[in-house]
């Protein structure tokens, strides 16, 4: 078969072709996941609910870039490559369905990108607070028991995120700390300080795996990843029926893509406060490489390990600048406000996180460059009749919850309304 | 009114007099608290959904002792006292009746007893495991949503549990641990290692209550509780339907009051293994004091403050050897055996915990003596005809789940079936 994007490299060594689960295959990252796994000869199974999909309509949002349904893309990724993706719609929280699926495939590894991942949803009201906690964590508590007694050699890949951390005062470790204390030495968790109830609830994950791990003699590896940035992988550029969501708005848009939209739109970057605040950031195309290095470098039974995954630290200030330096190279002017943060969160702090595992596996990162900032910035511009205008500021206040952009709130998008 | 048990002391200095709602006020603990609220004074509403109960019929499982329902708890409390005890019957998982308890009552201070408690229990299976989980997770969700948004001055003495810490190779600190690392320093959360999936509930919990106290400026204590032993307090003394409920099978019992009955059946006492197994211990007449004392002692606003509540720590070994002991003084023979232990759990272990906090609000603990001994083995003794001697072994493996004394696995109990 055909070499994609460098891709069908590791089928062609047989030993490590495996049998891949990627639950939550319709997401922004499981998509493009799915895809390089099943390139790099993986047979690959896709599990989603489509969820995400509704979700969007509760919230009067949707992905600036349209995507074609599951059936569409899956058709046309074995017209383009001759690979099938086995593909499977149900939800996680469903533990009949996800036993029967783990029990048939035995997988290799399960891929686990099925949560709700919008910090701004969870902080909504107390009901969008609670769902978020409760699906995420019966989601992943009915994965590790199918795979405690239907796949116990399986390889669990978890989608945790370095908000897990907070900003404390030291150096943020990979998962474990060396503690002395009094005369005394323990390898202990990194205690954790997450700022939204998303956040928390990646934390709940993170103990139900080390346990799985330490009382049922599980593997899992807990994935705590920075924030993603891009739209295009090598798979999902073959053809536009590949794409994946790109999401700008104030609940699921991450910060990169939001200050994109803003200046195509002609509107200020918005700053939330003094923009001090500094986290990981990862190209799209090191996500979808880091899951593969994750699977093909499996730990021993018993064993969790947590990679931190991310490539750089910002400050969401300093990202603001570099979007505004990168359009000014085409001359597009760009300017940026501060304005009042909707989040409670310090805006000054220490923040020095490490971020060697993934890299002593082979992991060589895209930084974020002027070209990539140049990308994105030209989808958005060849999309602003898309932009849902009234969804890109922030709404969801920490405190007092609010923010869909359905009901009263919503208005009209700049240009026609988005069907799909 | 009269002086019940050194009580009504507190109603006389009208400062110290507050509206305290006891959640989970059906329970072994809850109930004794709400009456020694009330014999101090506070007005107190007692809110339980009666699972407990329920719980009992589905285990195959009761108390060794019977139990009055609340209504006829609650009318002899008032005969007994003068005092009324306001009573309500929701679950906490349903935020409405919540929502409308909170928001009728406003509080001083709420007492949250009201979660799924049984390690063992969380371990039969995986529906039980997801069901303690969401049960517990989602209670006191609902309970700070309730908080922040109809009673943000209110106290929330949470009842936590020392199986949170585990058994790390540190000491162990109340709650925070002071780091240093790579020449910085922090107060960061107190790693946690719990031992079930049970236990793992409670830590999400203290991650929530800690965001709670951070984000919304909320105030909490979270008791971490070590295992309480003995039957009676000042307040369930004084009637026997006051009396509280006494657990000894292997799902619900702790392990003293296993031992307790035991030793009454002629059984010799089952210790876990190598019986290494280190722990924190308290009397109940302990527990309800150490709750008026975190009540009349509030945290400051955005304050999350945590309470080692046990008095002494013994091994498993040590405990049953003080059984044994107790009982030759009245010429009772008693033998030990090692049992298989169900549990995955480090044998032999270091354990250092603080409990300083507590003593220092003026806690006068009672010691795990020879006379609370004989109390309990008295207990048993005129209760044996009431023991289901099949529910005594511990069935529930940790590794397998099972354990359920009813269906196929139950078998006659000694004397007549309890009903209720």
């Amino acid at each position: 078969s055909i070499d994609i994007a460098g891709g069908l490299r590791a089928g062609a060594r047989g030993d490590l072709r495996m049998r891949i689960v990627v639950l939550g295959a319709d997401g922004y990252l499981g998509w493009p996941t799915a895809l390089h796994l099943s390139a790099r000869g993986h047979d690959v199974v896709a599990v989603d609910s489509l969820i995400r999909r509704r979700w969007d309509t509760e919230c009067g949002t949707d992905s600036l870039v349209a995507i074609a349904s599951m059936p569409e893309r899956l058709a046309r990724w074995h017209a383009v490559s001759g690979r099938t993706i086995d593909w499977h719609e149900f939800d996680l929280c469903e533990a009949a369905s996800l036993e029967a699926l783990i029990g048939a495939t035995k997988p290799d590894a399960v891929v686990h990108f099925a949560e709700q991942r919008s910090a701004p949803y969870s902080m909504i009201s107390p009901r969008h607070g609670v769902e978020t906690q409760v699906n995420n964590v019966v989601g992943t508590l009915n994965l590790l028991y199918a795979l405690r007694d239907l796949a116990p050699q399986c390889h669990l890949i978890k989608l945790g995120t370095m908000g897990e951390y907070g900003t404390p005062n030291i150096d943020i470790e990979e998962g474990f700390l060396e503690v002395d204390h009094n005369g005394r030495h323990d390898r202990m968790l990194y205690p954790k300080q997450p700022g939204s109830v998303y956040h928390l609830s990646k934390v709940h994950d993170s103990h139900n795996l080390d346990f799985g791990c330490r009382i049922w003699d599980l593997r899992a590896t807990d994935l705590n990843q920075g924030v993603v940035y891009g739209i295009t992988t090598a798979e999902t550029e073959l053809d536009p029926q590949l794409t994946t969501r790109f999401d700008y708005d104030g609940i699921w848009g991450t910060v990169l893509n939001r200050f994109c939209v803003e200046a195509a739109i002609g509107e200020p970057l918005s700053v939330y406060g003094k923009g001090g605040q500094t986290r990981g950031f990862l190209d799209i195309r090191d996500t979808v490489r880091c899951i593969e290095l994750a699977a093909l470098n499996p730990p021993a039974a018993g064993e969790y390990r947590v990679y931190n995954q991310f490539t750089e630290q910002f400050s969401v200030l300093e990202l603001a600048e570099k979007v505004a330096h990168a359009r000014a190279a085409h001359g597009l002017p760009t300017t940026i406000r501060h304005v009042e943060n909707p989040r409670r969160e310090k805006e000054e702090h220490y923040y020095n996180a490490k971020h060697q595992h993934l890299l002593d596996l082979g992991l060589e990162p895209h930084a974020l460059s002027d070209t990539l900032l140049d990308s994105v910035v030209q989808v958005v511009e060849s999309n602003v009749p898309r932009v849902l205008r009234h969804t890109v500021d922030a709404r969801v206040d920490w405190r007092k919850g609010g923010g869909l952009y359905t009901g009263e709130q919503a208005t009209a998008p700049l240009a026609t309304a988005n069907t799909r």
